[in-house]
């Protein structure tokens, strides 16, 4: 969680002063939605230690969280914003010296991938066990109402009770950034899903808007716990 | 959870204005009070990837949350105001686009068949897992002192400490509508049941006022956690 | 928890009138405590469904929640003012119309015996949990540093780390007032307890002062949480 | 947690009132931090029961949360403040009669022998069942993602994915200051160690900041969390 993300290069035009300003206005605004997820987050110790972190697209500005730090004290002012080709755009507003986000390259691929608006990155600790109560590559689920909250995208249609959510489950590397290429991999074979897995380490989930990407974050963990909960029960 | 319930038609008068304008003077009116159950549910995870909705009936209306929304972010103007016929008398006060919660007809079924206040449908973890761990159609539980808070309609009193609860299980189906035949079976099998449990789904709980309904929640979700923490303990 | 406790008769001199009107300007007035501290149990589970009640004495006047209500809900001007006899000295400042805790006379027998000046009885589902796993008649636990947390009431002193803390079980009866009978057997057979367990029901916790008893109901909780998941984990 | 800590002297000097009175601007002053971080703890259950205690150091002052008293009820105003070796500066700003944790003599050890800025000591349940689950003197885990949020302090680094955090475990003894000599021992043995468990009882974290200690903190509940549930799991 050390390692320096340097930006580029650095844009300030009045356009982007005048967009951003709006935050103070807008409670949805990434610069407020961030925090407060965050903190959600963080209350579930999903987001202790520092761990994880989320991004949000609004038009063509990214929004990503600061690395290494406590997520639940997040600020508006605290976030980078960045373009697609992961150029800063904006750094920090209340000049503290931070760094982006290691996980930055990951949420630039899953946006050019899925066309995405929100990634959400925890260590979670049920997704975390989830990957190791899986023996294969792969972590699968069904017959359980709340896998109709998952998108099923080659259908642009949610799960049905009676099929299988398959999430692929990927190793991890010694940084994030070593994992884009697993990621992309996965994301490629498993073209229905909104979650890649990271074993012993935690989750990218992703969605259209930040409502979806949240609400799907929610029914994932769900289906993560009710399958810990059944094998420390010894059913499934 | 993305089925359309369309409202029949459209119903507005004084009459109904001015009622409904009662409640940012009433914390009690069903405005408010179910979205202030809908956070408590949430803040458990049991109304959590947008799944369970809350009903309440205040004389000749019924208050219905809007689906597929993020339950903890409800405010009074989103709900849904219907008569007993499910025809809408009101639709969300702020224009937002949204649709009634898919569970509507069977909280009008129970409405109808139990006389009822307050209707809550949650996918409470607890719940599924009761349902999982019961091998039966029947979730089964006495010698609990908690057991003295849940109302055994028949004998019109509280159920004693000497005396074993019964739950009737419904096997789940693909959507919300297609329960209510095995729901209305459920309820004149187990003329004495405030609760129906869907397997690996959630449960319905009903009380005669929203007090009782959710007092009787909170002693059928205390009820299933310990069936299922004495399960884990190989004990009963 | 639907049992009526009448008040015997009823007192109402200005004396206690201007007494009562403190709590509008004391934090620490039973009146305010009571709320607060079934509000914390509740946000534990160990306060839902109604079940449970907290009382405290200030001078001659002892205060106790009403029963069958929302504790989570419960307001300064909701609680009873009884003497050491049971007489009511006051109702419900709000005219509201409910019934004194079912507990009351159990709360009476602590105080009398023990000369406490707050009771506290939870339905606290560890404290069930550990009256199933413990065989016999008592709870025994030691080589715990919160161990130290719980006072000695015969030696005037905490338990030592080297000690062992036992608990008696009582077994549960259809009603709350027929516990008394077992309920005084054990707080004289367990001398230095400041606990009795009731099986499959819950606990009764009393210290000199309210701090004390918090402080070792929290303790005790630990100890029981402890006690179930060595349990859980095969182990002790 | 009953033994008084008594004060050696006592100096006031202009300087030290000067300096103190900052805290009503700054909200991470000791004085706010401390009762902040309390709470938190308080709230995951770590620190009710009112064990454990925090301490912090700025410049030549070092601030120290009373003994006995509910953790979540700290107040800016109730710290003490000593030097190095132990002298009392300040005494509680309110007057209360209360005592300085027990714990402060290894407090100081462990800033004279680390350099810290800030001590955390809890009994938080995951380290006591952490310490009965490792059968040696030591906790051993890897193969986490979380442990890159632990220092290396050795090699002024932090952990790397594909290495062994080891935390040693000393034996509890009848009070916290005979627990001195052996947390020396294992802070020699372990330079690497940000932590040291003791058996059945709890844990003390230390940072060079009390972001660090506090984010270290929440890796090391993270691990211990996760032993324990592999370990509930059968698996590891
Ligand atoms: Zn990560
Ligand atoms: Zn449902
Ligand atoms: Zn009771
Ligand atoms: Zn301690």
């Amino acid at each position: 969680m050390q390692n320096v993300q340097q930006p580029k290069k650095r844009k300030l035009s009045d356009e982007i002063i005048a967009e951003d300003e709006d935050y103070q206005r807008d409670p949805e605004h990434p610069r407020n939605l961030i925090p407060e997820i965050c903190r959600l987050l963080y209350s579930q110790e999903a987001m202790t230690g520092s761990g994880g972190a989320i991004s949000m697209r609004r038009n063509d500005k990214i929004y990503v969280a600061p690395s290494g730090v406590q997520k639940e004290r997040l600020q508006p002012e605290d976030m980078f914003v960045i373009n697609d080709d992961g150029d800063t755009l904006k750094l920090p507003l209340n000049g503290k010296i931070c760094r982006m986000s290691q996980c930055t390259p990951l949420f630039l691929t899953i946006y050019r991938l899925r066309g995405s608006e929100c990634v959400i990155h925890s260590h979670s600790k049920r997704a975390v066990l989830a990957t190791i109560i899986s023996s294969g590559n792969e972590f699968r689920i069904s017959d359980l109402q709340m896998i109709k909250g998952i998108y099923k995208r080659t259908e642009n249609r949610n799960y049905r009770f009676g099929e299988e959510v398959v999430i692929p489950i990927i190793e991890n590397t010694p940084t994030d950034p070593e994992l884009q290429e697993n990621l992309v991999k996965a994301m490629e074979n498993y073209p229905d899903t909104c979650c890649v897995l990271i074993r012993r380490h935690g989750l990218y989930i992703w969605g259209t808007t930040w409502q979806q990407a949240k609400l799907m974050y929610e029914c994932y963990e769900y289906l993560f716990d009710i399958a810990i909960q059944l094998k420390q029960l010894g059913m499934n």
